[in-house]
């Protein structure tokens, strides 16, 4: 039996905040126990973490990731052995993907592709949801196969004719089959049809900079197909995970839902938080790097997105990580915005700068644990293998240093992406030490890890249900 | 030291449910273990308690209980002693309980005469709120050097007038104080001044059974009570907790308030969910026994608190206990239902309740032990001492048997009044064993406790702040 | 100079009751008299009308009618002969109908279809909207001329894939198309997609029973497509006019954006006033009678569609007049509702169905004439010619006897249709005599029109905006 | 019988807007015919006014004026002999001012002593509203019968503690009668509570100058009234008119009442229209001239009202004309802002305001003359003799030049007051010749009435209920 002992940190959770050392017994949390109990003094262990004043928190979940995915015509630069790597460098041991099923294709086609991405390259654990492009008899029946194999969650778009964009007969008759399996639908909630003829015109009259992006891509059009996508789940009777929500308006319409009772859940992301429209129009073709869907807002919306995050209108904060370097990918879009891939890299930065919010007064740390590690564990079926620090859990242990200072660069990152959405930012708080069912990843800052030691994690149902 | 271990339960926090061996050293949590740990392996203890299929839960803690109180020419029945045994044997550990300013006097003399009432009698932890019934210099100076002491929170009264009744000037003068100290405002939501007119018509009309009580104390004027009290506390800039919320109307007033961020709380009580106007108009002067303030609504209400306990626009389940006698008590108001003593007996039938409603679908176990444990401790600066089974926590502990049946009745329940509000009621689920600081208070549905053993326990300030 | 005179009338407006009499020459409004004044004293006429006792109203104005439609392999019974007729029988001196544009042709082929079938046939005055079908560059270019040439509004379907529907991006350039020009899209706002899902369902599990079609058309799917619109109309930065609106959730989409001051407009009409989902569930195939899109809501949605009335969040009550014959129409649908023939006969019942509802206590007698006569005028262009009695409008003239007692009958009808919807109801409330243009077309309850009297009336753009 | 006839001017009502000439017999209007009519060339009259290039309106109705009231220990500047002769200058021919109960006195006494100011003294006609300062058995009696004889409004106060201000109860109380008897309730919704408590504050913290008047009565107090008095009316079952509302706050209250089909209305004036804080915090002490109650708000509250009256979740502009001299009455609130005598003038300068709002795009040109005749008129029992032009009406009319150009100042307006809240404002507009039931008070801008031509008008009960 390996045993693993983290003495003398503040033990914080989604629940609660301990001064408690942690026992590790097998990749397992064993115990907990207060600091200075008799019960602690007892303990010995082959390997003894020191985390006095530090934070020995979960380590994180982002439910939200696409690794080598293939967008207009490039893929996304990080593979699953660099983007989980340099999730771990951040403080995230667990990523949920995105298989996708191709037009024409089955799940399981799709699903297998992504499985073969993936086996043996991990840093980190991994679990898939399935993007649904293409539902039809065949496919409905093939969801209920994957709820029971542990892909409970399948992505559906109002955005991307032609691509993943599915009309609303074919969203509900997925939200209807999710219904009776327990399975959860997330929604890219714009709306794509009418965005496409704006996009047109824009560049009809010669608006091809970054910056239309976001002006094509208006928050009504976000809100719209927010509320739509909740229509169309009250009728199918199915619950609805909205992701990457941006637009106040589409935070309005969540809160609505839920104030009714309405089991619909919502997640924003960091670049959400902290960037706006004002990125989008920086000089040249530097937008450029911001450009993702839904697009960066206005930053007067923040302030609604924060709110939502306190009052659990949103529930989750994940990245959408989906990297593509400025040189020889986003200036694909030169002279045409709508040719610029979608997606920027952020799985190494989450953790911290929901830590800078905490110092900023917009989160407490329990909410941020919550947002960023329990919740997106419980929604999609993980917990509570991960997400907490609690007896049984898997030792995903991240012992955080909350008065270290960095500073965010493309020089220093480990994703592999040519720039960083935060360059130059100055953090409060770096991950120290990671470990993944209790192998260290990172120990004292260093990579320790390894390709392959992250296991494929099959996934119960939505816990919210 | 002495060491007591609970061994092979599932131990059900706010945030976690996990089978855990709980090791208590000395009156607190020393450690939670796996189960199947060797960690667990290796305890022993002097007291071994089996908790095989049964849930180690936190024990309850009620923050709203009016012991000894006198209202209306009468006193509440129910003695600190008395109470607090009734309390230990539903499982509650902690009550909060309220001493009141009489009009003219300070608030320091009403706080010393409810600590002469309650020192040595009590047999788990209490502690006191301030009831403010006279603001004036001298008092908002008092507040401040209360809140240092540990009464952190003033209830005020927008009904009653005459009585506790404060006018909204005062109120504002409170609530701006609250907002400096760091105390919590806890109001009694309904429009009084209004309510007294409809209640003199009432009886002129001769409308003078108990059901009529229901009647004249209008949803409408809860839910315009607590609208103005939202909108002076946004004036002062101050928190707010509105207690026992009954009407969906005012739940609504709730959710708008909090869906724009605003720092408002709210708590219902079960004679609420599982009580209605139905109860109010049982044939005779039964309906005395239901006579309490805000009134019991027509049962279509339910819906609407169980929704907001579930969206979190409710935030807490207390119980208001304020038992008087049927017989020599309720019925100084027979022929005037003005007269009849408002207040029901509660406190022993809260977290069997509240284990039905999960049984029932209302709400999950996590949110049973948050909204009757973790909330309420959190809300009223009793965490983490209270409210959660975590390292370093006060050893109140229960072990509850989920499948055990019990038939709810006066006949056995344990405080000191003549009639249950529940009697007759089946339910599944009961406390078996009750911990206070890791000393058995209740042992397999034995009463081995004592008055005082109970402390009083100082408040820090509210941790949703 | 013809000149008719009726005396001693109330005559009623949108705006004024006032004992008056009307002089009239040359077809048109020349002046209003007090009752006792000498200038009304010293009037004289060939044709003097006696209205005593009796209300002299505009007549009405049916802006939503289908003469003649094809529609699912067979053709609205009534033509605009037998329709205006009908019409004129009811008190509604002008209607607006839809001309359609049928997928691959002109707006202009359209247009041209319909004006071929009303020339020379209508008993009273007529316009046409446009039925948008085929939205492309050279259609846009075409609503502006439309516009020229007085058909001002333009029809649009977020309903019937495959037969009028449009896209979002179709809606949303013909919406922009509209901003510029002053011409109101009008919306059937019914998530089609969606709904032809249910259908499919519905027919598969063998739901082929009329009362399924009320099912199946969702009252969320109604609010949906309305919320819908209203965004579309939004970032369009154009009014909205939404036709038939029948679920109380629409009301509520439609009030929520009035509120905000956007220039969002409704219509319902006496179907969903005065019958129900309880019509579509008549025993046998009778429920056929009542099926037309959107559906005959539960009864309950009434109450909300009267307070939208009230509230000015509704407001115009059109017929969409649209009638199947029962015996060898509708019945195409038996075993299938989907085949029933969509539509209802109404144009002579509206203005007495809506007299009722002022006996009823449902809306005032402005509000009556407001509604039916004044708004969809003003709303459509036809302001001050049409709905109104002032100087110089048009003399279309209605002498209603308010006490005159009716049973609604297909037996006496004059729609060309066997069967009505209203069969059986007694109403309070007659029309007596009708002009239009001062000319006689109902005269004392006999018919004295004539084909071809009734003109093509150009329109100009809505006067809301 | 005298004649007299208005040739050539466009006549607007809340109606329609029509070229006619209109003839005036015995003080009221006979006949109104179309311009080319023959009809309209047979007319004769002694008076002939051209009225070319005119707008022909109905005279203003003004339902909020204070004459010579007392307040703070000074009087309201204009008598109501000089602020009706103001009145009839600015294009208003009906006045609605309010006598007043004083406490301790009954209805009857306050309304003699106003009658005895009033009578032989108006240039135009004038009614009166009832304030109601001390409700009691009596004076609910009292209502009744004030009812019947003409006074069927009564104004309330949730503000002034200790001078008007009612309690919850009394104002329930007197909705109760109100619900009974036909009157309506107006109320003046501030929370004078909390409001006496903040003027307090601020004097005690040296805020003495004019601009704390707007601070202290705070946006969210008159809101929270609005909504209480909106629950207490639905408690009694009465409708509430609620005067002069200047909180975006206080208007989002009102059209969510109205959404709900409620009876409620609400009432703006001039100076919250045009005006705002910055002139409260114009230099020295001349903010003064703008301390009113409500106060002025901020200028982004405007927009709100605007689109209030647009939206008709505010159906009235009347002044509160209640005028103080700078020198001499204004400056008994020198360092201290709460003995600034409350009140602006006004009563001249309304409906040249709401011509320019019509310029400005905020409102058509008909609901200019509903806002400021038809509706106070109906909504107060005036109606259809006054606020309309229709035969039988009183021929209160004004002859209105729409491209007049004025400049607005105390130099030359006719009301008794130093100074003028809109100095050098340039209004495109102007009054040019006032018939007040057919006699001429002010012809081709010269003053030709006399004090005592005005007639008490009794009033019937409200016509929107």
């Amino acid at each position: 039996m390996s045993r693993t002992l983290i003495r003398g940190g503040l033990v914080i959770t989604a629940a609660d905040e301990t001064y408690a050392d942690v026992l590790i017994e097998d990749g397992r949390i064993a115990a907990l126990a207060a600091r200075d109990s008799a019960a602690a003094a007892g303990w010995t262990a082959e390997t003894v973490i020191d985390a006095t004043d530090r934070y020995v928190i979960p380590g994180g979940v982002d439910v939200h990731t696409h690794m080598e995915m293939p967008f207009g015509g490039t893929t996304a630069s990080d593979t699953f052995e660099t983007g989980t790597r340099a999730a771990a460098w951040g403080g995230t041991t667990t990523i949920v993907d995105f298989a996708i099923q191709g037009i024409g294709q089955s799940l399981r086609a799709g699903l297998d592709a992504w499985h073969a991405k993936a086996d043996g390259r991990c840093a980190v654990d991994y679990g898939f949801h399935m993007i649904v492009s293409d539902v039809g008899e065949q496919v409905l029946k093939e969801m209920d196969i994957l709820v029971e194999e542990g892909v409970t969650s399948f992505k559906m778009f109002m955005a991307y004719p032609g691509v993943f964009y599915s009309d609303d007969g074919k969203i509900l008759q997925a939200m209807q089959r999710a219904s009776g399996n327990g399975g959860l639908i997330m929604m890219h909630a714009e709306n794509g049809i009418a965005i496409d003829v704006l996009v047109r015109q824009a560049l009809a009259a010669g608006k091809t900079d970054p910056r239309y992006h976001g002006e094509v891509r208006h928050a009504l059009l976000e809100a719209e197909a927010t509320h739509r996508a909740i229509q169309l789940a009250r009728v199918a009777g199915s619950p609805l995970y909205v992701v990457h929500v941006s637009a106040e308006q589409a935070v309005a319409e969540l809160a609505a839902a839920r104030d009714q009772g309405l089991p619909v859940f919502g997640e924003t992301c960091p670049q959400y938080l902290f960037l706006s429209t004002d990125n989008l129009a920086e000089p040249g073709f530097e937008g450029a790097k911001y450009v993702c869907s839904t697009p960066l807002r206005p930053a007067d919306h923040q302030a609604a997105l924060w709110r939502g995050l306190r009052t659990d209108d949103l529930q989750v904060v994940s990245t959408d990580h989906c990297p593509f370097c400025f040189t020889g990918q986003k200036d694909m879009g030169a002279g045409d915005f709508s040719k610029i891939p979608n997606g920027l890299p952020g799985v190494e930065n989450r953790m911290d700068l929901l830590h800078q919010a905490v110092l900023d007064g917009h989160l407490t740390r329990r909410r941020w644990i919550e947002t960023a590690c329990a919740t997106p564990a419980r929604m999609f079926g993980l917990y509570p293998r991960k997400g907490t620090i609690a007896p049984g859990a898997d030792a995903d242990v991240v012992v955080y240093d909350p008065h270290a200072e960095q500073v965010v660069s493309a020089q220093t990152h480990h994703m592999n992406v040519d720039y960083s959405a935060y360059e130059g930012r100055r953090l409060t708080g770096r991950v120290e030490t990671v470990l993944s069912r209790g192998v260290p990843v990172v120990r004292d800052r260093a990579y320790v890890g390894q390709a392959g030691h992250g296991r494929y994690v099959p996934r119960g149902t939505c816990q919210y249900l």
